[in-house]
């Protein structure tokens, strides 16, 4: 189980022909409370899919009662009409759920408007033609009365060129944390990232949520960095029911949010299209922690460096030429450079061999020591390969 | 002849054991005025090699009297040893050129001093040790020696990765331009850009030169973004002999100047590293120039749109996921997109069918209307391809 694992919450994840591959591609995730609360953060780019637009709204209502995430069609830069399937679809989801004879939904805090419901959509910019809103709003009651309270379905259903599952889970003191993604390509968040669905029973309201989640998507989701590419219909929804009737303390519940957000993100990095390297660029000694992302990032988006660490070559010139463009606080002159713990530059000058450092395992460390500061982050990216040119091309679709 | 069709100028190139291929790796223009003068425009990359760092010093001393260039080593990062190895190597171009024994450079002008002497060095970041500085200093006898004013030798000295030799030259009323150029990776230039020398008999003053120069580069290399890599070893340098007596107007020279550089440009955008489409980005109806290239540049950058060229896939969509994470003035639901003249994306919906886009061609056209002004802007760059990667991971090396 995943976002069914804290109590008050059901999923369904089903199949309506949104893919070619017949995979499973409708998702739904109910809060039943009884004490609902929720908080969503969406992409910073402006380019912004229907269902980010139509969220947005939602989002500004107060508690949301459900998402439904469908792969197969990322319903963006589909006009008005593309707008219109996102508002009925939520409504489709409003309808059913006002129509089950009997939930577990206490009748006083039970909001089955569609105003209440989020819609998150991944696929192809441009889909969402009269086929896909059709599929879509037809398969909605099949999708409610598929819902369980041990559903293991919707994890696969918004899947598009992943590999695997994402998922998490956190055991705290009488309350849980459960959590589901989908995302590899278009990895470089800007205040939210992908598709992300967590749920806890803890009871919080919306304003506490809210700040755990910004809190722990600005040091996980924001600072991850697969390909430079920042997607359209990145959303990361968190959805509280209260049915553990526990309130836990604030700091806890925050960086018990964060652990599952960095565990997501890791997953999220370990399936990127195409990779052959998860690459954690940490950056410390910096003068402010801007500084240390913004470094970090340089590198994380230098395809050159991307290639090299492709061909298991530590090229620490080429870190330096991308730090180089930044204006963070520092002097290229005096930094060190370490590959997975043996430093190749030292104080501007080459130092240890290339022959000393191993790059050919997944995981790749590289440090950059900048001497600024007593400030860190790390930004976790991946290699540029073959493989990524190929599944983005147009060969692969 | 290239870079010595204009009077008063001497080139040559020759092999001095930097490249392990044993091709031509030294190369040096001497400006014989009668009338010298000269401008040089900088990498504006932080990290920046020892022989810029020279440069820099040298451009403030008044006109240089030569510039003297090697390939199969970027001297950069490489310390204090490295810059003395600059400093060597103009030493050594000063001596040997104070004891030609009569030079056609007349004696009140001629300043045969190692503080005039401009050095460019290209090759791999953290390549500069005592092998490297003994190659290129007991090379400068015979380079001088080589020295000819028909020389085609030059331009084949500089190239590393390029696979031809990139030169331009324009015939004015009564004055001439020529210029040679090297640079296939690490193109994303910011001010300046991969080495390039341009020399002109016209006779202009410095200050001239370095408004031209200025002006003729802002459009045309720092609108060069094959890979959004920065240089560390970019420099662009004119040089005035003089020698035909004639003062152009200004306007009339800033534009053949932009015309040269342009079509090295062009040329350096043809050569890129394992491409297969030179892509031009126009963007057009912006609310200035700078949103104008801010827009271009953003699509020239993402990874996803490159590789869809590579697969002749016309993903209209990538385009506006690019273009919305930049802060230029516009609507992005009321852009338009064309590729290769073919209109696929209209206000924000799709227009024309995909199929009737032909990419199969390796120039490449994408149009981008803003409708938020009347400025217009376009930046070059590349798809990128296995090759791309193939070339830039270690396996090449």
């Amino acid at each position: 189980m995943t976002v069914t694992t804290p109590a008050g919450f059901r999923s369904a994840g089903i199949t309506v022909g949104l893919k070619t591959s017949g995979k499973p591609d409708l998702a739904l995730v109910v809060n039943d409370g009884p004490a609902p609360a929720s908080a969503v953060v969406f992409t910073s780019n402006r380019a912004q899919a229907n269902p980010i637009l139509w969220s947005r709204k939602v989002a500004q209502n107060g508690a949301a009662r459900a998402v439904i995430l469908n792969s197969g069609g990322a319903n963006c830069f589909t006009g008005d009409f593309g707008y219109e399937t996102t508002r009925l679809t939520a409504e489709a989801v409003a309808r059913e759920l006002a129509s089950e004879p009997q939930g577990p939904v206490p009748a006083d805090v039970r909001d089955d408007r569609a105003e209440r419901v989020l819609v998150c959509s991944t696929g192809l910019i441009g889909t969402g033609d009269q086929s896909f809103r059709d599929k879509i709003v037809n398969g909605v009651p099949g999708l409610v009365a598929a819902l369980a309270a041990d559903d293991t379905t919707a994890p696969g259903a918004i899947l598009t060129t992943d590999s695997v599952e994402k998922t998490a889970v956190h055991e705290g003191d009488g309350w849980t944390i459960g959590a589901m993604a989908k995302g590899a390509g278009m990895l470089a968040p800007g205040l939210a990232t992908m598709l992300v669905v967590i749920t806890t029973d803890a009871k919080l309201d919306s304003a506490a949520l809210d700040a755990a989640l910004r809190r722990a998507t600005g040091v996980s989701f924001d600072r991850l960095d697969s390909d430079g590419c920042m997607s359209t219909n990145d959303q990361v929804t968190l959805l509280a029911s209260g049915a553990s009737g526990v309130t836990p303390d604030e700091n806890e519940f925050a960086a018990a949010l964060a652990g599952v957000c960095d565990s997501l993100a890791a997953q999220l990095q370990a399936d990127a299209e195409g990779a052959s390297h998860d690459i954690d660029i940490e950056v410390r000694g910096a003068a402010s922690v801007d500084d240390a992302v913004e470094v970090a990032r340089s590198v994380a988006r230098n395809n050159l460096f991307k290639a090299a660490i492709f061909g298991n070559d530590p090229n620490w010139g080429r870190v330096l030429a991308a730090i180089g463009t930044t204006d963070a606080a520092f002097d290229p002159y005096a930094v060190d450079v370490s590959f997975n713990g043996v430093r190749l530059c030292h104080a501007g000058a080459p130092d240890r061999p290339v022959e000393e450092c191993d790059l050919t395992p997944r995981k790749t460390h590289v440090e950059i020591e900048l001497f600024a500061g007593t400030f860190a982050a790390t930004v976790r990216t991946n290699d540029l390969t073959h493989d990524y040119v190929h599944e983005n091309s147009a060969y692969s679709s």
